[in-house]
């Protein structure tokens, strides 16, 4: 055991010292896991696996801080995290004055909705499935194919996208200018600006409470930061698992994933069911062949909590997550106490989730424009994501 | 202007006095107001005069209590209402995943949506507008035509109702029995039950939570206990007037309404715009010819959070509704300044609300049901109405 730890752990390194730039935006084929395959029933690892386990697992990943995350370019205050928070919530922000961020990104349902792809405006299924909001802003971009740099970029695109909350900028400033709360509220959270309510100011609003949406102290992050007891055998056997058949290679750092680009099917593409051959992923974005079928690495953190898994929603099982990806990025027939153990291991990875009171929003004044439950629109699901954030 | 005052007490009295008996089912007709019309700028009123607006208002009106008030045979527990209110945010009550309680009983809003009506299962329009869950629990009936007789029973309505949430007691018990946090929380919620997991006891803890879900300390509420200072002249004049004119005839008691039920347009029928003739309110649970277009009170505690107005949610002004209402139901021009003073008393009902933070919602099994958000469902709306609570 001691020495397959090893293996896959220098397998693991090197992976990251040869080829795994984070941010980088080309799509790269992960290199293969380590040459071990781990047996399905190891022996229990000694003290001195223990510690290499440790000491790789330290090297490959990091804990999520317990303290909000500086934001670059937008200082994330008391006044704009608290407007933030309102926002989140305002189904004003909508068209049909029906859904506002949380209808897909729920902060009781760790960040995501649980549902396939995403319901919308007019009752439309999105065209993906909803990523979590968690720890969203330790990723290196956003969006499954990474068109948006950062938070306030990607808060920009379900606002507008006409499956999703289908209303436009001047909706937006119209309706929050037309209640002097807000009014008073985004001059306090933007004091230097001469016109404190823009489209910009939303969404930097926004990115600032997602900010604060970090899911510190799970139970990978206290092994991490050195109590090595709180992992089972089990779950630790999945962690060395995962550094060994070489998933660290793109789930690492932070947030396990988040950093870059990769086909999916590196080895072996999944089928239509999983992978709808409509959906080219970052292709659409950089128009680039190299780049069809290529996504963001998903975080893995709190996956526990965000089933169905994939862009396209359609696993339920994190077993069979696992399993998916084994085949189609590494080329391995996991065993079943492979995937299991690996699970066990992603299982750990579930926080402190954030306590979110809800927060009470002003009412609307005669000059507030009304919700429109029953606008048309018109626009296709495809063409309305092409109408998202512009490719970053 | 102190004759007037009293005069107005004088005949709201009388009329409490005479026919209005809180819970009795039958539509009533309300007396006509008290005799004198309220000039539009008086005098303000001296001590006298403020002696007896306050007598007055403390005989007809009271306060919200700080406490929680107990649930006629459900009692109020802690784990009652922690199981509530992870009831009232998890979208896997409904068929398709997508929609809560607190889809149109906002928290952040009044507990209602600030919709016409509703949008339900399929982006269906629901049929009348989503009264307010705060205070709910002061009512003698829920519903618009006070078709339910308690809470618990109200809540068997939306989550059933194909235009709302569209699922059924056995999806819903399925749903929570398959994720063991929810089978340890009802169990420690009804450990007298021999099988916690029922369609009943769901309610009754949804019920549990919402008793918590009321507003102490409005403006109005110090004003009864006893500082008189906190209202403004204006304030005290609409609420005179509000006396006065009538309105306390039937916006009474703890919540300004909601315990008795009355024709809409007892002197003049408002036009179909606000009246739409295909809802015949409590004609349709008692098919009784004197309840056509009968319908409760609307309790007005926290009105100033929750338009649009009346059962169409056709009205967005609170001076335009205060002004519909003195047409049809006392047969009164209101004068713009009486309105306004009306609407300016109605303004200080809005009470602490209650600060409620989102839950953490156990992640799904693999035996959970899934959502079905594209289920068809070939119901119409108005026979949706029909399959919700039955008539009581």
């Amino acid at each position: 055991m001691r020495n397959i730890v090893l293996a896959s752990v220098a397998a693991g390194l090197a992976v990251l010292a040869a080829g795994f730039v984070p941010g980088e935006p080309s799509a790269q084929a992960p290199p293969a896991g380590g040459p071990g395959r781990q047996p399905a029933s190891p022996p229990a690892p000694g003290a001195q696996g223990e510690d290499a386990l440790h000491k790789a697992a330290s090297a490959t990943f990091k804990p999520i801080p317990s303290m909000v995350p500086e934001v670059k370019g937008n200082p994330v205050t008391r006044e704009k995290v608290e407007l933030g928070r309102m926002l989140w919530f305002d189904t004003r922000l909508s068209a049909s004055g029906v859904l506002n961020c949380n209808s897909c990104h729920s902060l009781a349902a760790g960040g995501s909705d649980n549902l396939e792809t995403s319901i919308g405006h007019g009752w439309q299924k999105g065209p993906r499935n909803a990523p979590t909001v968690l720890n969203s802003v330790f990723n290196a971009a956003q969006f499954w194919d990474g068109r948006a740099g950062d938070l306030r970029s990607q808060a920009q695109g379900p606002i507008q996208a006409a499956v999703e909350m289908a209303a436009t900028p001047e909706h937006v400033t119209k309706v929050l200018s037309s209640i002097p709360e807000y009014r008073d509220r985004f001059k306090a959270a933007f004091p230097g600006e001469r016109e404190p309510v823009t489209f910009d100011t939303v969404t930097r609003a926004i990115e600032a409470f997602e900010a604060t949406l970090i899911t510190p102290a799970s139970r990978f992050d206290q092994y991490l930061e050195g109590n090595r007891a709180v992992l089972t055998a089990e779950e630790k056997r999945g962690l060395g698992l995962f550094m060994e058949a070489g998933c660290a290679a793109c789930h690492n750092g932070v947030n396990l994933g988040g950093q870059d680009y990769f086909p999916f099917g590196v080895v072996e593409r999944p089928g239509a069911d999983i992978l709808p051959p409509g959906d080219k992923g970052r292709f659409q974005v950089t128009k680039t062949a190299s780049d069809e079928y290529v996504f963001r690495a998903v975080p893995l953190r709190n996956v526990a909590l965000t089933a169905p898994y994939f862009h396209s929603g359609k696993v339920w099982s994190l077993e069979q997550a696992v399993g998916v990806m084994g085949v189609a990025q590494l080329g391995k027939e996991l065993a079943p106490a492979e995937t299991a153990a690996i699970a066990a291991f992603l299982r750990t990875l579930t926080g402190e989730q954030p306590r979110v009171e809800l927060p009470q929003l002003p009412p609307s004044t005669a000059t507030t424009p009304r919700p429109q439950p029953l606008v048309k629109n018109s626009l296709e699901p495809a063409a309305a994501v092409q109408r998202q954030a512009p490719p970053r």
